[in-house]
């Protein structure tokens, strides 16, 4: 299987990419294909012993950068290395692509490259956020501020099959974010979403409250791209926060030092359940192709797993299931309305 | 100053209430008004030494429950010591009403007994939330879950001026919480309400990220009541979370207990930091009155920090600043559109 990996996305490209790419290849036998600046590319590859590894470059001249406006850059940017991977998806080149570069750039790139699957009212930007007892999947995260019921609806069919293909979870539990956990709560684009959810045939099992995404109630979570950019992006911010406070407050203290290092054990573990590069990645999912975004500042063995995700979306026929349940509610729908 | 104090309102009422109001009593020298079921009340007072101290007891038949559904329940019980301990302030028998009681019940039989200030179009609920640098004052917090514009404005306006008379902050830094800080960033709300803001006497600082919600980038945040129920509920779950994951962290280690006790301190402090005690409560603002809502968790120092607050936003003259502002900002907006 051929992976196209932008070479240039991520805070610490092309460095770190290339070597995840390497180790991807290696761990996983799969041809990893390294998009971007040519040059720079080859000179961090000279760094490994890639023998018998498949690691070819395809030369990209332009970077969309990650504080680029996404829209923008992407339709200025027409070879960039997103641009010139996605080609690759399109024209069945590869099989997949994945970037860690600015999220936002990969969407509209995505959109103008790959376009929608049919029936995608609008592709979703996803995240996995570790939770108590495990880690959940949440979308959307930005891409559409402003919903519809519907795309709520098509974002809970699309985030409970890449669960079930890619994730492993038999039967996920989806649920809508809302200010309360009662059903009737909510803004209005809950209420409206709501009847669409339990007339589905997702395993729907209501509202989550803020302090319940992280508890593990369900599988899958759905919300406007709004809502759910606020909330990760608070989570990560009260994470960073008390880690912050409890490393000050220690320091000042010289027997808190001692204990920290006693319970240092402790601590690693917390961090490595907190750790993303266990996930590496996360889809785009509704466009004509395998796209997977990583977090940016990926490590390289985020970058390894961003493709080995990339891969299990292909060898479980993402995209085909997808088609098919996006199809097959809008025959429901057509048949209820009938 | 008289302040009406809901005895029957929060998890731990009334004993916890009572307590915490005696010691209001002592220490702010305030008469309290304990509002309730009288024989319950006078049990629990009985059990403290309250010679010298003003807390008459009004009675209350009613108690609107932790659960239950606010606007229904405020309509149905007339006799609720929310509704009591209301009217007298409305009445002019009290200067303030203070409860840990259910927010949501608060705010409707506040609605339905005291109405709103002229000009105000929505009342709003707040917090006070720990951020890295102190605090911040957030609203609104679920009363609105779908918003107008002119509404976040408001809250805009009314969060500064309680920002600056009760929590004694300078010129506060007014922020509107978005998926991004460039300005443009938002749904249809943030990028309709942006102008507005700009455009008023109030110290708009931008957009911020939920990340930066608790770096405390902004000392008033200015959402919908959904957004602001979503991010201060996630903050709540995420720390939950990560407190107890190291708990259990720690717990199967014997080196890392003995770790963590060494470090207590440094624990405390970080528990102290994020404690709402400390602040006690967050007022219900835009309605007729001085109306301040306690954390339904309360323990007795909160409900006394809840009646400080309250006898500080009368002090401050918290309603007449308000009424001034709504007035002179609808007066802009005249001149502004002739």
């Amino acid at each position: 299987m051929r992976i196209a990996l932008d070479a240039m996305g991520g805070d610490h490209a092309p460095d770190v990419v290339v070597e995840g790419g390497i180790q991807a290849a290696r761990e996983y036998g799969l041809e990893i294909v390294l998009v971007g600046k040519e040059r720079v590319i080859k000179k961090e590859l000279a760094k490994y012993d890639t023998s018998g590894l498949s690691l070819p470059v395809v030369p990209a001249s332009e970077v969309l950068e990650m504080d680029e406006e996404p829209a923008r850059a992407a339709r200025a940017k027409k070879d960039s290395s997103m641009a010139v991977g996605l080609r690759m998806v399109k024209e069945g080149q590869a099989e997949a692509f994945a970037s860690a570069g600015n999220s936002g750039g990969v969407l509209a790139t995505a959109l103008f490259t790959l376009g929608r699957l049919k029936g995608v009212k609008r592709p979703a930007l996803s995240s996995i956020i570790p939770v108590k007892t495990g880690f959940s999947f949440i979308l959307d995260l930005g891409g559409n501020t402003d919903c519809k019921p519907e795309w709520l609806l098509q974002f809970g069919i699309m985030g409970s099959i890449y669960a079930e293909i890619v994730l492993g979870i038999q039967n996920p539990r989806v649920a809508i974010i809302s200010n309360g956990e009662e059903e009737g709560k909510g803004n209005q684009l809950v209420k409206e979403t709501t009847p669409l959810l339990k007339g589905s045939h997702l395993n729907f099992v209501g509202n989550v409250e803020g302090k319940d995404i992280v508890t593990g109630k369900a599988d899958v979570i759905v919300t406007d791209g709004f809502t759910g950019n606020v909330a990760v992006k608070t989570a990560e911010g009260v994470a960073d926060m008390l880690f912050s406070l409890l490393k000050d407050a220690i320091e000042k203290r010289p027997l808190a030092i001692l204990g920290a290092c006693l319970a240092q054990g402790a601590f690693k573990e917390v961090k490595r359940r907190l750790d993303y590069s266990e996930y590496g990645g996360a889809p785009l999912l509704g466009v004509k192709g395998v796209v997977i975004v990583g977090h940016g500042r990926s490590n390289a063995k985020a970058i390894k797993n961003m493709v080995r995700t990339a891969a299990e979306a292909v060898r479980g026929d993402m995209l085909g299931a997808i088609q098919e349940a996006i199809e097959s509610n809008l025959l429901l729908k057509g048949v209820k309305h009938a």
